[in-house]
């Protein structure tokens, strides 16, 4: 991709045409989004059959079962034709596949074009959030990166359930352009500066949601679980401030919003797998509750745990999180760990 | 209350023994956490029957039925008994009848002692939060006034599932008194100086259950609710730091955490209260499903909107409660103008 430079303060175009790369359900979701916003759709699916069937049936029926998708979008199963001529383009790959898919597709991104984020994660072994992927991968520069992040379970947003999102990108006016083209009468984007805060809200909301999801099957109330989404919420922002990410953040919907909304849902993998484990199951026993899938949390404790220790932050539950899934903790230890330590200001 | 003065630096002393004044739910389970805590406590309940009971079965079946109370608790109908030679006092009453119960104990209570909150509320008519009116009864100062405000459904505190919470005092070894006079293998404090976050957390968050409560019963799912209660706590958020408030206060155990296990429990009147509004029933039929009971939302949007209009802070969430709860606006209607509000940077 060649980077075509925009002179400071000219206004970013209007949104037309998108690219939407990734069929799942929340790419496929974020895509319905902006076609009911009035934006023209490219979706891409990696399998043809299943670009086919969207175009032919106007439906997703692996990832969104029933829900019926605008006529403004339209799928395909070849990169160069989804990205030709477009105004922005949304990734919405798994974290771990992003960086492999990018360098297929690097070369067909139009010049200029916002890249948007829609993943949550962390890059094992290099420790990179999504942003910097795309941009190690692209070199298109962080004011041309953007982000989504808030209370966004994709199946409710498919059914036109009210809901709001954080949409942060370093320049505001390229925030600004995507906030328009995805209002809609049900989605409602606040616009942000600060990406580190909004990708590290997403990435280490897993890890707490697999740690609430223990306590309550340990069969513990709303009070252990407020103070764990609570306090959990607090060492993630210690861990973001640390890396250059505001704290407000963290209390706004890509934080807190994010948060409660995968901690209250019975759909969340990684609060069903904590669940699992606080019930006694072993690590096997809990992932087979998840149909054989490794809940993202389970994963990501690595390398969160691994960015506190390089950058000295205390993550508590975070390294519960992570002794419970690859050191053998159980969980009434990892309870009376965390409820015994030694006492302190908030 | 005469005024002991203790000079500036002098080590607050232990504290051996508590007076709790109010046997309700939470006047009960904090008592109980004192006893269990080692410390020396004696309940004041209004009605001398219940003090009986509580002394002659160790249960306070009318609040708490089938927790067992500690030996160290003991009951009593009579202030005066209650207070003499405490080091403590905490105060358990409902936060509109706190002014009329201080003024009857005011002479009674011990010199030096520390005052602590249990109420949450915002006094109608006045607009004080319980410290200040605390403060015009008895005029001992701010330094000598504590909150405890945290995820602390009373229910599952009495029957010892873990919880955090947080003691605020302006003076921070009053409040490490208090930390270390309630420390026990389930209750875990925290310490903070920002009385008045601690304080409008609590208020603000019935205000808040309750819009979630409406947004739960027209069916809106947990990306709504979780918008709904990042949104509310930012509102309430912006109305502290108005009146002097941290705003890291609302981002913890005080603010979020206490919303979050408010708005989780099903056990909460302002979220049964908005449940009811959302399905469509009248003001009456709500009040009626609470057992004619009045949720504690439906007068504090009253306070917290006019606290709102007097520092010329915007709080949409609280107006549409307001404006549900007294001037007749449908739960359809408030969804619409929630959602539809002109986009912004969060």
């Amino acid at each position: 991709m060649s980077v075509g430079e925009r002179p400071v303060n000219e206004p970013v175009h209007d949104i037309v045409r998108v690219a939407v790369l990734g069929a799942g359900s929340w790419g496929t979701s974020f895509a319905k989004v902006l076609g009911d916003a009035g934006r023209e759709v490219r979706l891409w699916a990696r399998r043809s059959e299943v670009a086919e069937t969207v175009n032919r049936t106007r439906q997703n029926p692996d990832y969104l079962p029933g829900v019926e998708l605008p006529d403004r979008l339209r799928a395909t199963a070849d990169p160069a034709e989804a990205l030709d001529g477009v105004d922005a383009v949304v990734l919405a790959v798994p974290s771990q596949s992003l960086r492999a898919n990018l360098e297929r597709w690097r070369d067909l991104i139009p010049d200029g074009v916002t890249l948007t984020s829609l993943a949550k994660g962390v890059e094992l072994g290099t420790l990179k959030r999504m942003t910097e992927v795309i941009d190690d991968v692209t070199g298109v520069g962080v004011d041309r990166l953007a982000v989504v992040s808030g209370p966004n379970l994709a199946a409710e947003i498919a059914h036109e359930q009210p809901t709001a999102t954080v949409i942060a990108c370093a320049d505001h006016s390229r925030a600004v352009a995507l906030q328009t083209a995805c209002a809609t009468g049900y989605f409602r984007a606040y616009t942000n500066t600060d990406v580190i805060g909004a990708e590290l809200g997403g990435a280490g909301k897993n890890v707490i949601a697999l740690a609430v999801g223990v306590a309550s099957g340990m069969g513990l109330g709303d009070n252990s679980r407020a103070s764990l989404i609570t306090r959990g919420l607090a060492e993630m922002s210690r861990l973001g401030m640390a890396l250059g990410a505001s704290p407000l953040t963290f209390a706004g919907l890509a934080g807190m919003g994010d948060l409660v909304a995968t901690c209250s849902s019975p759909l969340s993998r990684n609060r069903t797998f904590g669940e699992q484990i606080g019930r006694g199951a072993t690590l096997a026993e809990a992932e087979q509750a998840n149909h054989g899938q490794v809940a993202e949390g389970v994963k990501s404790c690595l390398s969160i745990c691994e960015l506190g220790e390089r950058n000295g932050v205390e993550l508590p539950i975070a390294d519960a999180v992570r002794r419970v899934c690859h050191e053998g903790m159980t969980a009434p230890q990892m309870a009376k760990e965390l409820i015994s330590r030694a006492p302190k200001p908030e």
